[in-house]
């Protein structure tokens, strides 16, 4: 299904309005979710947007949550999200992170009673217009194996960076801390398809190329191992054991757990004023001049083309902004699901339907008055 | 080669000396190199005294350089590093940002004019006894392959994380972004082994068994490919791009070029003020809890042990205070030239040698008055 950006905006903000979620945080959690499909990371777009639904009709999310500081310092502070949805808090997070950035040069932000908070890359990225560099970070349930274990000890943990470039893309890494994330093994399975050595390990610990075996009877592998398990625990200290958090086996599923409880995910975000090191002009050509270093390498036969982190997500962007999202059948099925369960008519492909909500801010980084414009 | 480490301390900081180095300035290299062995990270420990002092010589690094702050705020700082030993600027950057972090919660600091800074978990570490979360990463000359790319484009960008915890070891973590760091691949070709599939990619970009192309006819694969490119993509960001440090190609080998040139790496460091969240002993008891929920994991067939970060290292110095550091052939071959060239004989294994200099500080999370003691 081909469906433009503004009339899927439109649709997700109905939504969240017509399970009592107020205006603002409903924009703010469409712009998330849309910006993330245009990206083509569909897993983590408005594909979750049921599921989020789901908890705030149980009351595990709050439709009128205040996330709010709990504590504060010249570059730092702690944020209650008070079970808001994730997007809600951890864009309130984020800015808290680059308003304090902007005097001290560097700010930390824990984050406390979050839910899933989707992309990663997409808090990271809003530091982009704003001339600063962004990280984000968060934990999750166990579903990650730690060399020579039997079975998950550890979220996915996903983190996020950006940081803009001149006439060059920004670049963006949105990643989890697995080989691969849940979400594409959860893909593979439901498309009857066997997943490539090395992904997951079965109850045994042993490799497995059944996808079905997972999450109940597999775990994911951690990215090289002891690196990415120790990346992994990592994340779990900034974005749970230092904000107050639950910790691994503590936290709730977003998806499948039950609605009425709050998950208990923590997160950490970080924004760094690039000002404060180097006049911002010539930061983006030294950017610029890296990026075109390594769009200039020699490649390998048949490669057309060498990406640099974020390149095929801001690409694809434009593509969708252009020609509409290709959503996939999956993400269409959950959109059809939801369309149903809350009586709200999804857009037509045509989007001649009213984008009553479709002036929001979907892709921040468009702010950037250096962005490359493509012809 | 079995040696006392406060020998072996002692035998570093006298060959700084003489080549001119004050003894502040040696002792806190010895400190960084030696604790670096006792871990049983034998590639950046004590194995690399003799490039160090070969560049001292030529004067590519200064004998009494000045590392000091370019500018500062609230919670950041550039530091130049005037050109000195990589371990004095780093050791002086890090201090710099744990003050800064003490009172803004968290602080950052960008390093130019830095060389080789040898175990990036070292600077990260110091933040353990002064109750902090530390950060530390550095760029290097090129020798990492992006996926479809013939050759290197990126260092192995090394970065190290550390935390303390309560009655369990602190957790640390030190890794390159490439699947290994290239000098288990010089290692491999020195010993005449084959290298496992995976590690490096030869010089029309396809997989190679054969550890003696490295460097010059082979780049090390990325840590997950995509992923691994874009970690040390940040990491290049942060600790160059940002700091005005020499880019990627622009940098110099530590170890084979020029020694009369500075070789212009960056490096950054960030540290985590953990009072200003959260309770310290809390945080501890919350760090002991995930710590030992990980070990109580039921293990596969064979497994005796799972290991958190750190946990290795942190008993290979145990047993390397008490029973002496066995040095491996190809570290005690640099010492036996180095020992030649600069006409001052290696301390005897059974350390009967005077160690003057043996006092430093070669172990600072020592400090932490709730460090596991071991029976």
């Amino acid at each position: 299904m081909n469906i433009a950006a503004g009339s899927l905006h439109d649709f997700c903000v109905r939504a969240l309005l017509k399970v009592g979620v107020n205006e603002t945080d409903a924009k703010t959690t469409a712009d998330v979710l849309v910006t993330t499909d245009t990206w083509g990371t569909f897993t983590h777009g408005t594909k979750a947007l049921r599921a989020y639904i789901r908890r705030l009709k149980g009351g595990g999310l709050k439709t009128n949550g205040h996330p709010h500081i709990v504590s504060e310092g010249p570059a730092f502070a702690l944020v209650d999200g008070d079970s808001s949805l994730g997007m809600v808090s951890s864009v309130y997070a984020m800015r808290v992170a680059m308003e304090k950035a902007r005097t001290a040069g560097v700010a930390f932000v824990g984050l406390r009673n979050n839910c899933h908070y989707g992309a990663a890359g997409y808090y990271a990225a809003m530091g982009i217009p704003e001339n600063m560099i962004g990280f984000s970070m968060a934990n999750d349930i166990p579903t990650v194996n730690a060399p020579g274990a039997k079975g998950a000890v550890m979220g996915s943990n996903p983190w996020g960076f950006a940081a803009p470039a001149g006439k060059e893309f920004p670049i963006m890494l949105d990643m989890a801390t697995a080989t691969v994330a849940g979400g594409k093994v959860y893909a593979a399975a439901a498309l009857g398809k066997p997943i490539p050595a090395g992904w997951i390990l079965d109850a045994e610990g042993d490799p497995s190329l059944d996808a079905t075996l997972f999450s109940h009877a597999a775990s994911l592998t951690a990215l090289g191992g002891y690196k990415g398990f120790g990346f992994a625990f990592l994340i779990e200290i900034l974005s749970a054991v230092l904000t107050g958090s639950s910790i691994s086996k503590q936290v709730l599923s977003w998806s499948s757990s039950d609605a009425s409880l709050p998950t208990g995910h923590g997160a950490a975000f970080i924004a760094i004023n690039i000002a404060s090191f180097l006049n911002v002009d010539f930061f983006k050509q030294r950017m610029d001049h890296l990026i075109a270093e390594i769009h200039a390498t020699p490649r390998k036969p048949g490669v057309e083309r060498l990406y640099v982190p974020g390149e095929i997500e801001f690409e694809h962007r434009e593509k969708a902004l252009k020609d509409g999202i290709d959503l996939p059948a999956d993400v269409v099925a959950n959109l059809k699901a939801l369309s149903e369960e809350i009586d709200l008519p999804l857009p037509s492909a045509s989007g001649d339907e009213p984008d009553l909500y479709s002036d929001a801010d979907i892709l921040p980084h468009r702010k950037n008055p250096n962005f490359r414009e493509r012809d």
